[in-house]
């Protein structure tokens, strides 16, 4: 048995709080389990160079931790002079994921900015973020429509992402940090509300596995999916 | 009249709740309006090298903001590659005016790290950090004490800190952004519980002042941080 | 047909050339097809800070690429005075390949760096790093047995990796540089020579893909790897 | 008694040469005591963003200390890669003091460059640099009136820096180093030729102060800043 | 006698193989003795600020080593976060060097990057660079003259560099890593094909020396120089 | 005729006061015509880690210039984040000039840092600051025999530098910056006091120049060492 009774299929409980902030257009934070992040969605006017005199828009992604957010306290990247290959690692999934349901050419010559802001830390920060962050564009969206800065929502789907692994042999659904520090295998997964895959990233930590293992992993991702497209669903209040 | 109907000697309503992350000893959310900061309060048994084989201990605190906690979105300074003026400032302000009020000599060769991160906004986030981060340091210093760590409470007094300013030429209390963007002069004052200076900071943001405004700068802080002080101990709930 | 007349399963033509390089104790120049790339492997008698003392050892990789090796001049990194996002996943992707296989027990105190250069990039930079440095590898190893560093060679099987891709809606396997910028689906998988996987990192750069598309990638990326485990058994002339 | 027979309150000896470099429209040694800085004044045709199209200049200053300036070799700025916490402290102060008797309205979109840079250093070393630029900056205002840069000296009063401290229980204006180092508490103040404050930053090293501690070191530094600026006067012979 | 029965006055085996890489114009590797080095030539259309709106080009050259091109692991650059000492000295007398010889008013508005990255050193990197990548400017040259977009060579003269020494009092040419590390006089030599020096650089490592062995030197440097001019002459088949 | 009525091979007036600051063993202002340098010699009881255990020491240098000491403001190295190419080139220059005469052997496990700091440049920055820091070297040197820390002074000759250059056709000795930037051809030589070599650098910076040039350059250099050697003597007052 999990901790807290948690089945092995089953996700923590994931809570979204929206507006969580005063200043940007979209923000939410997203508790999952133990796990807390601040995800923010902001519109600048200006793209990068490679988009200029294109018409078309982009969306980037940044991602922190609070210096106190795990049980040792990181040293803050500012401080270091530069940030690590974790953070690009997981910036750089954030935004592929976003722009992967957004649609850049309707957004005008304007660069959406998500900052996913790790308050807490408990395992699975970087798929919390890309299911917390997707309400917060949403948010924005909804704002920039009824300013009129665009016609139609942006977006072509919904999309969040859930992490499975393999702990003493055992398959696990939404893994905290005490189970992920033991893990076999980790994958995590992003999908679309219509159940269709966006990333898949499975690394053997310690023990290669399998092409059964493999398939049953994503389908037990997708089981966890269907859940958080849920969860997003009922939050935003009807239709994106 | 101020937003809100405030009184000109009025502070701005002060939240602090405890125990507000998992992992750390000491962690705080201290809301002054709309202005949050998450205050945390570490030990790590190192020290800085001037003090090694000293037998005594160090503080030291960092401060940052998220992207989105101000109205325009700030750039992190993780991504400029080093950190700015104005944190620096604030951070060795934060750092000395806890320092002033910590027994150093009786932590051992232990480092105290205290992390602001304002999480939104809304003017007074360095004097809302030192306000916030002394409860988180008091809740520190329960625990090491609790765990035979010191023996008697490594702290002299409370401490807390306050802004005032003269707006349009009235002196006021505790300013929101929007009244510090207009202020003449600003002053930032850091007292102890026993209604002591630490730290006093005026500056002429556009006209120079005179000796009877600083006389009455001072005393208007002054019964700001008594207000400031009753709210400590009242969370504290008892003797620090 | 693709250029060269090459099948939609078919590898590039894979040449590995051993004892590249004078100094280093494993090197390599792998080319696969127009893409080539130097990898040594050097072995150094320090560890990271959180093995000291344990007896145990660690492999880690660095990636860089020439300023000419691609179409367009990339910026040296070092110019930039940072390593950028796209660097960080690779040489840490690599890192994790390598020590799937690697027994890092019985390496004793020591590191192995593995540095892999791409001379000329034409696609599928990573993927051939992973492959030629396993050959570097084992050259090492071996010659650390030899010179009596470890009584039996510290690796526990063959490790290679390719990608397959949809393109124009065909599954295609090894992409070369025109062929990925086009593609709407780009998956890398890391296996060893049993068969099992150690990485897989499939992203969808246009259009999100289903469980079948899933499976069929997979598949046609084991049938890749096999190949590529012949070449380096080949190459190392027999046993392990 | 102190140090060469001083009294509590009397400033060490005070010595500005002009004109003492050739490139610079304004440049003065300023020696205090055995603190000695290099102040210069430079115009340059732009300005910071936020001021493009406005019409308006700005004023900015820089800090340094030469490595052997101090009694132990202190690192330089450069080989450390960047600016300390210290240093953007001070140039800060420099900056905001020398803006509050500007005009920058009738600057032009014009940046006046202030360099202080520190010979010899005994304490005080801010205070030094604050009430040296002044007078290489109307040395540089004076020369750009002769060219018909500005119709009218763009400057409102004079401006000068001094601090006081209490050491030993005793109130102590213009602390040279050694007594800098044992103060309990550190005052620096910027005040104009009219009397008025610029700046106040009074700090508790070791003991909180009263009241009448503030009162009574306020007064003082004006008395050392009357001092000042009758010295300034002189020398630049005349109306500013 | 020297390794490989090489004489006092004899340089060591220089192969040039040109269109080394696929992307650049220009491309050569250059191989003297063990030391083997790439180098390359691109074209870009834009110039340094100094040039803007002038009608000239500019020619800059960047130089680096793999990390196992030496005996030891040396650390990369891009890790350390800046260009070392050695590196800029380098990369700036390759730029002037090459630059002596190139019509940089004929260029147009265009700036030549020159590349040199070191394989494997085995001493003479720099003046192997000088002289591999002429032939690489010189292959960029004619692809422009072939385009158009310069009517004539834009090229004045050959140039090549050398180094010599004195090792255990004896006068070498072209030493080996092993001879310059024991050398009491060490210079390198630049020289067009004409026989005039661009630069000379000699370094007393251990012993000064006088008049006689500097004109013994630079005589010898001179006789090198001749036989890697008809080495260039030759690969480049024909007239510049 | 150049200016001041100097003759082609003429130094400018050189004027070398010691103790020109209060802290460091060894101080001297150079100045050479309009450049003005301060250069500290300072005993640090550290080596770095090649020698670390070897009982030899080391003398390393840096070079700096003050933003105004050029006519146009040259913005400082530590807010560009790093130290550029030529003050690497100048500054590997004086420490292997200083190096050359200096018997590190004897020095026991000390590093000397040499600081040279330009006031004002007119030409000639870094053979002044060689020049200079001898002589704050042997000011080092004496303190260190008076104080036991070495027996015998750990020198074995003077060291001077000069610069000549080809202007307009004509041989100059000892360049300002008005001369240097129309120079087709400079050269730096050191050379110790007994005549003899420690570093040559000649540079075409339009015109490739011959063996002829080269000999007459070298020569009057040497006439130019001979007078700044007396004058060092003479300043140093008697035996080094």
């Amino acid at each position: 048995m999990r901790k807290n009774r948690r089945h092995e299929d089953e996700l923590r409980e994931v809570k979204i709080t929206r507006n969580y902030l005063k200043h940007p257009q979209g923000s939410v934070l997203i508790e999952v389990g133990d796990t807390k992040v601040i995800c923010t969605a902001a519109l600048e006017a200006k793209v990068p160079p490679f988009l200029r005199n294109s018409g078309k828009g982009w969306l980037t992604a940044e991602y922190a931790m609070l210096p106190m957010a795990t049980q040792e306290r990181n040293q803050r990247e500012s401080v270091r002079g530069h940030i690590g290959g974790r953070t690009h690692e997981i910036q750089r999934l954030i935004g592929r994921s976003l722009r992967a349901v957004t649609d850049l050419d309707s957004l005008g010559e304007n660069t959406v900015y998500i900052d996913c802001d790790v308050i807490q830390a408990d395992g699975g920060t970087r798929t919390a973020s890309i299911t917390g962050s997707f309400v917060a564009l949403v948010d924005l969206f909804r704002k920039m429509k009824e300013k009129g800065i665009c016609e139609t929502m942006p977006i072509r789907d919904y999309v969040s992402a859930v992490s499975v692994g393999v702990v003493d042999g055992q398959l696990l659904l939404d893994l905290e940090y005490e189970e992920d520090s033991r893990a076999d295998v980790d994958m995590n997964v992003v999908m679309t509300g219509a159940g269709e895959f966006i990333e898949v990233q499975g690394t053997a930590e310690r023990v290669p596995f399998g092409r059964d293992r493999l398939t049953a992993m994503v389908e037990l991702a997708g089981r966890g999916i269907r859940k958080l497209t849920e969860v997003q669903r009922e939050i935003l209040g009807g239709q994106i």
